[in-house]
């Protein structure tokens, strides 16, 4: 704990500095050979040998001694029972938590809409919601609770009929904690079952398992890899890289304040990625100062020191200009913006996952209870992707309802455009509604 | 052209209805082993080698003598020029059509929103549009200027500043109204180029080739294969099958008119869907006189045969409930539903990419000129997406924006938490805003 860390800074005026950040941001997941094999062989068992292939799985991986699947259904009354293992205190959170998720997440519902046109066609869309989602929970320390509330609340919200988790408990460890917000979260099903096997039952089904129409949920190497594999078959969320924070500080909050909310980020795992801009210099040293003040008291010391080693930074910039300009190349998952005014920035920004505005919006408050969603796009793929919603588990069927008038007046149209695309089937099914 | 065509005959009254429905609709695309790997070799080469692979590779594939990338780009004026080299009448019919979708798609568009919490506390979204998108064309035969419209159209309504289509002039055919449709459409810059070849220079971008957030747009196995492999550098559209249309008719459409519908799908290849549900049997034996009637008639007759015999069907169900039961089933990318009052059906529909409503509405209407999108969800998909829209060329940005005492409240809950998460940089980051 005594090695003096040693964050990187870098100057947005030197020369190579588009050079360095790009390095600083390169991160390509690596794709295994070996996990892609073993993940193929594992759904291939699961889709032609169902419940066995999860109970085999499960013994061989999770180290439980399993007789039959039974033993890897978890009623709702064992989700009931854990609401009353966990703290007052900690019930009262989740609740909170999951209040507020909802409510936020209650104005993304979208509704059908159609309108009429002068000859009496009518156009528009009918928004419906999947008939099923499956919800990932990783066992084990990666564990969270809050990503329960946050994947599952939403497919509630948009009118999912059934929502069905699967959770891994290695050696037969069960988090209560994620039970009891599976409970509050409204989730239908519980299997314990993870890894592959579990995205390959969800996706073809079993015996036990009923397939789902889409897959969420953060998971390992092989229960990205398995997902993968199955989308198109089902739909899939993004795939995630690691973590990632960007915080613009104007040099005037306390040091001792972004210093932590670079840990919160950091502290999750070696990759994460936690970056400060500051027009102000000596503000960057009195966050290095901090950090080195406040890194030996952090339990998780280590993951954040090696996390801020490897891909930390800190960035001085010429002015907010630079700094906005800087954030939209890097299209950070979490943006902070702990600056005066910070809503003068918000046309300004471009791409990111979430906006943190004001000193007092810690990046914390937005993964546990603000009410937006935890789950967001990363490594820069805020470029061309949303955080997880309700629209996520909605999806929508075009409606077009053509009046005789107006069949006949767009038939001469389609008959033109088809013949010349050689297609004359669709032209004749177009000219049989012209009126003659 | 004088075999008879022999198209099957389900009733879902039988007993293994369910098992040849199953069979029917089963469709997986083939993963060719020998195809990835040139796949990843094309793209391994576009991103070491960037414009001078390109150029390599269009002299290989598609049989092009050109000495440089310069070779490689059109103009606008090019596609100007395009405008008057096609008919009057095809110049209006693009016109009228891209007119209609894009009228159509404005309704699509979503608006940022945001709320403020009695304390002070703002929450919402920003919505914003794509930098860039990025607009893969076939050549061939397979080239169709409504896929230009209805692929750029709905990213130019969502505000991409800049959309760049790529399009392979093999031996260098060049088709004059996909470059019509292009003007028409607002298409920024076109790259005569194509195959995984040019899907690597979108993703990644070349020396000439501008990086694009996202590629949208059909393409053969190649092309199919290196959108899977730049999926998470890059946004992508559905990886799309072949394309289906199921009819429900009560039996009082004239049997010619359906014939021509379930001739408008098969015609476009031999592993097309094209399927009739009706309560009628006589008026299913109608269908099926009209069918032999008319198909000595066609110009693709073969490829209709084809289709039909090895994936359509004619399905007789008990009576319009069911025939609703075994749509949602389905979940087809066309659903026509050629029945009296077709609106007292519309909330029984779960699934569906287009629902075409009434006997005046033929499916070939909706694919060039009624406004919605032909580009659709298929394969059974259309159980968790939704046809293309303006909303595939927006994403959201989640705003938060904590005042001093609604980040008081909220750290105190995020505490508690991240604390049962293990997670005390996030805690202590969030108890730092907490008010003594």
């Amino acid at each position: 704990m005594t090695r003096p860390i040693a964050i990187r800074r870098l100057n947005a005026a030197d020369q190579d500095f588009a050079r360095h950040l790009d390095h600083l941001l390169s991160w390509e997941s690596v794709s295994d050979e070996g996990v892609n094999q073993r993940v193929l062989e594992i759904i291939d068992a699961v889709r032609s040998r169902g419940d066995a292939a999860l109970v085999e799985y499960t013994q061989r991986f999770d180290g439980l001694e399993v007789a039959s699947m039974a033993d890897l259904i978890l009623p709702r009354e064992r989700l009931e029972l854990a609401l009353t293992r966990i703290t007052p205190a900690q019930r009262a959170a989740l609740e909170t938590a999951a209040e507020r998720v909802r409510s936020y997440h209650e104005k993304q519902k979208q509704d059908s809409w159609s309108y009429t046109e002068a000859d009496g066609t009518v156009l528009g869309q009918q928004v419906t919601p999947l008939d099923r989602a499956g919800l990932y929970v990783p066992g084990g320390k990666a564990s969270y609770p809050s990503s329960v509330l946050m994947n599952a609340i939403p497919a509630k919200v948009a009118g999912v009929p059934e929502v069905v988790m699967v959770v891994p408990t290695p050696r037969g460890e069960i988090n209560e904690l994620v039970l009891a917000a599976a409970c509050i979260a409204g989730v239908d099903r519980v299997f314990t079952i993870g890894g592959a096997q579990a995205v390959a039952a969800l996706a073809y089904g079993t015996e036990s398992v009923p397939p789902v129409d889409k897959i969420v949920g953060p998971g390992n190497i092989y229960v990205a890899t398995a997902k993968r594999h199955v989308f198109g078959k089902v739909g899939i969320d993004m795939i995630a890289g690691p973590s990632e924070i960007l915080v613009v500080c104007d040099g005037q909050t306390d040091p001792d304040w972004i210093a932590m909310d670079l840990f919160s980020q950091a502290e999750h795992d070696e990759d994460a990625q936690s970056i400060l801009l500051s027009p102000d210099a000596a503000f960057l040293d009195r966050v290095a100062a901090s950090i080195a003040k406040l890194l030996p008291t952090m339990e998780r010391a280590e993951i954040i020191r090696a996390s801020l080693d490897a891909r930390g930074a800190l960035i001085q910039v010429a002015d907010m200009a630079q700094a906005i300009e800087v954030a939209n190349r890097i299209a950070p998952e979490h943006l902070e913006l702990s600056v005066e005014n910070p809503e003068q920035y918000l046309p300004l920004i471009r791409h990111a996952g979430a906006i943190f505005m004001g000193r007092y919006t810690a990046e914390a408050l937005g993964d546990y209870c603000a009410g937006p969603n935890h789950v967001l796009p990363t490594s820069g793929t805020a470029r061309f992707s949303s955080p997880l919603g309700v629209y996520d588990f909605q999806k929508r069927s075009s409606i077009i309802h053509c009046s005789a008038a107006g069949a006949s007046e767009l038939g001469k149209s389609a008959s033109v455009l088809a013949r010349g695309e050689s297609l004359t089937a669709h032209a004749r099914s177009a000219e049989y509604r012209i009126k003659p």
